[in-house]
């Protein structure tokens, strides 16, 4: 039997508190100030294939709904991702951060230097959202109701403990604390609109398992490579490659 | 340019002596003798999501060759490792090694509790296979090339150092001794008769190096999953769920 729109939503809730990947210890050592810069790097350079392969995301997406109304809601999440007139966007935002953490913005955009783990587990996700139902696609994208947290925690923990933290560099959170709750406000209410069925619930909650999977999958393989006992795979980042020529004054 | 047939052999192989799993530190652990029992456990997890999706992958060739002479040669990977009237097939077989190991075969064949990078590295690459062009599909598979070596290392290595290993458990890598050779060298020829331009020859190059990524991958997540610092992530197998009622005697 369906569980009640209240129940669902606490069940969905329930996910992101015990798989969400705030819980992951990369983000104690990267908010604690535990990180040294080559492993900040390392992360600016894996999360940015992220950050770039989410707009393709939200098109695959969005060719796959026949809804005019749909489209429309969906559409700001690649204008806030990719920019419009009056906002540079998600991803020029994150490569202000790639600067100003030392590195060629040009090299961090060409997505060199990846890890193949980090490629497998996003290529994933965008191959989810293309091939699994919409139910199931938006619910995915429900990690949002779990981000504003992570977002807020990390503004504090780098400006507390990282040189390279200031409003330029961090603005790409900022703006997330901003556009994440309009995204995940309405996605969460068309899941709870839409999973009205316990087959569908089932597959939703399934659905936000495997997103939750896709964000820890990046951060084990961010701490593999990157943090001691550290082994970097071949053909991934190595320390020193990719730096800015002019390293801005921090 | 394009290289010559030689030239451009020499630089697969030399992929190979680069990048090939046999040189991830996860093998010279296993094959020495230093795993512990859950250590080879969750490896025989694991590698059989790599086992059972590789048919699928063979069938994903298939439907998209339109030469039924090269769906006939390509045929026999499938029932390699699906079995025939005389043949139980590498799946019964791996199912076999991990019935030795303590494993419940029907917990292994679930798939439960299966590494996501695992799923998402093995995924890559049946889709890899399915998406790309046909050339690149063969070179992938051409890791083969180096699988004789690493699969008597194997034999020996544990052979001497677990008492699970036998003729029975151990006749999946006995068997690859037998089928890897005949299926390379098809798909060697296939690949130097095909790649005819620069292009093709670096394509096929970069598809190989993508297969060397994904097999790294998987060691990688099991290393850090399951090596210490030890770090299984959530929903992935944990030490004694799925083990055998009645452990074999070894």
């Amino acid at each position: 039997m369906a569980q009640t729109r209240e129940q669902f939503e606490a069940r969905l809730r329930q996910i992101g508190a015990e798989r969400y990947h705030d819980l992951h210890p990369f983000h104690d050592r990267l908010h604690g100030g535990s990180c040294t810069p080559d492993q900040v790097r390392a992360w600016v350079i894996n999360r940015y294939y992220y950050q770039h392969s989410i707009p393709m995301k939200d098109a695959a997406f969005m060719s796959r709904v026949e809804s005019p109304d749909l489209r429309r809601a969906w559409r700001s999440r690649i204008e806030d991702h990719d920019g419009t007139a009056e906002n540079e966007g998600g991803i020029r935002r994150w490569l202000r951060l790639a600067e100003a953490v030392g590195l060629e913005p040009d090299y961090v955009a060409s997505c060199e230097g990846v890890l193949p783990a980090t490629r497998f587990a996003v290529d994933a996700y965008v191959r989810f959202v293309r091939e699994k139902t919409l139910l199931e696609a938006v619910a995915a994208s429900l990690t949002e109701l779990f981000a504003p947290k992570i977002h807020a925690n990390r503004i504090q923990g780098l400006l507390k403990n990282y040189a390279f933290a200031d409003d330029s560099s961090l603005s790409y959170f900022r703006n997330r604390l901003k556009e994440a709750p309009k995204d995940v406000a309405f996605g969460l209410s068309w899941v709870l609109d839409h999973a009205d069925t316990q087959e569908k619930q089932d597959a939703a909650a399934k659905a936000l398992v495997f997103k939750t999977d896709v964000l820890w999958a990046q951060l084990d393989a961010l701490s593999a490579a990157y943090v001691e006992p550290a082994r970097i795979p071949p053909g991934a980042w190595q320390p020193h490659e990719g730096l800015a020529r002019q390293r801005k004054a921090s």
